[in-house]
């Protein structure tokens, strides 16, 4: 595996690939990596070629009130994971390498982004979009990876390519869990004993709302209402930050119960803030 | 030559030229061509394996006011003229092929901007990255020709390049004039009899004020003035939309008249407004 931190190395780097037509497969990561992050690298795996991972915690998809100091760091752990993942390519910039220069055009999301996460964190989607602009310039990729627990980014990125005909595949793969249900999260690490025993219950309310759904219930503030009594059961988080059901991946209003529909759930916690969602009636891409 | 009106027919050809290994030169135009256009094509032909052209008169670079409707279009005099020059593959899309949704993410220019077209025309180099983005991702050109006539637009899209990292190489073409002077431009033809006699008056106006600025003249108004005069020596043009002075490519008040300096004039007539503009101290690109 090489370890590239320049722009230039990692241009030279692909174009060798593409000279010899290797295909890429591109998974983007904020680092700190996980078994979430190395299913998508096992995809990536079987899949392509060649594998590229990009490690870098990007600053302009935090808030001025987030955790992008306190956002977990680990080179040497991500190294050591990446090769045992069969990555070839790791990149990991420095913020000065892939922000150069203040931008004189930007990206703004103005879809699907006013709720849930958009909601909550001002400018977010704008700063993963940029970011990932940029990644896919220098890597080139012909299938990028991400996982459905990031469902509305997966939506946002979707809408990225198909608006400006961005030459890759978009490929989402399934939420990867603990034994006891609680999604993977780079943030599982924040929480305390009591928390973490009590976080699955997040991903049993979501699965509790799926299955009043799939046996008919259409009553949205039912669903909901039935779901928070769920999470309210334990006693450890701060607050439910959101819990919610859109039509996917328009994130609009259910009008359809046989569609597309997303339930997603953001819980706070002392130190962390987890995210997780269900997907029903929706073929994976 | 192969003419092209859909996206995926262009994707499979261009995919098809990059499994050899071969170069592609790209010449963006709004079609109606002329020898400025071909001269883009020229260089284009001598600098890489395989020549793209597109014709396509983007509705979002123009105002609610401008001349989109009037805009002229031929298809078959830019066929001819392609073909003649050395075109590998025209593309022709329809807007809905450009453009088949509503856009969820937009791109916003924010610096070089704010003066001469910019200011005239909002909007205007937004609609322009948005289509260049979407463009630059079909061809994905090893190099993309621009002329320097369009001057701003050329420091826009260099911003925008350097900003998201796009893999093209940029190459700006000096500008192509008539014998008598006047700027090559698809909108000549809207000029009357005696406009057109009269319309070389921006170039040596411009002319005149490079040879003020060489000569170590740095009062800009009185430079202004003198080139303003020259102008309104003639009677046929409506107005003068603007003559201004800047540093380049930087677009903000000139402090050293050793640095890059553009001189930039937009003359308004009956029924078409034209441009022109003068580098000094600029080495191109």
């Amino acid at each position: 595996m090489q370890i590239i931190r320049n722009r230039q190395t990692l241009i030279d780097a692909i174009t060798e690939q593409k000279k010899s037509n290797k295909t890429i497969g591109f998974v983007p990561t904020m680092g700190f990596l996980h078994e979430g992050h190395m299913t998508l690298v096992s995809h990536a795996r079987k899949e392509n070629d060649c594998v590229v991972m990009s490690v870098f915690v990007n600053p302009t998809q935090f808030g001025p009130n987030e955790d992008f100091d306190a956002y977990p760091r680990d080179e040497a752990h991500d190294a050591k994971f990446a090769e045992a993942g069969g990555v070839d390519i790791l990149f990991i910039p420095t913020v000065e390498e892939m922000y150069p220069a203040e931008l004189a055009t930007k990206l703004h999301v103005e879809k699907r982004v006013s709720v849930l996460d958009g909601a909550d964190r001002e400018g977010h989607f704008d700063g993963v979009v940029t970011v990932l602009t940029k990644l896919f310039h220098l890597v080139s990729p012909n299938n990028a990876y991400f996982g459905q627990k990031d469902a509305q980014q997966v939506a946002v990125v979707s809408g990225l390519v198909d608006d400006y005909f961005f030459p890759v595949n978009l490929r989402v793969i399934a939420t990867v869990r603990e034994q006891d249900g609680l999604a993977k999260s780079s943030r599982n690490v924040y929480l305390s004993d009591l928390e973490r025993k009590e976080a699955p219950v997040i991903h049993a309310a979501l699965t509790l709302g799926r299955n009043l759904i799939e046996a008919g219930e259409t009553n949205e503030s039912k669903i909901i209402q039935q779901m928070t009594a769920k999470i309210n059961e334990q006693t450890a988080h701060e607050k439910i930050a959101y819990l919610a059901i859109y039509s996917y991946p328009e994130f609009t209003q259910v009008t359809d119960w046989t569609k597309g529909i997303i339930i997603a759930a953001a819980v706070k916690y002392s130190k962390a803030r987890l995210i997780d969602n269900e997907l029903i009636n929706v073929k994976r891409r």
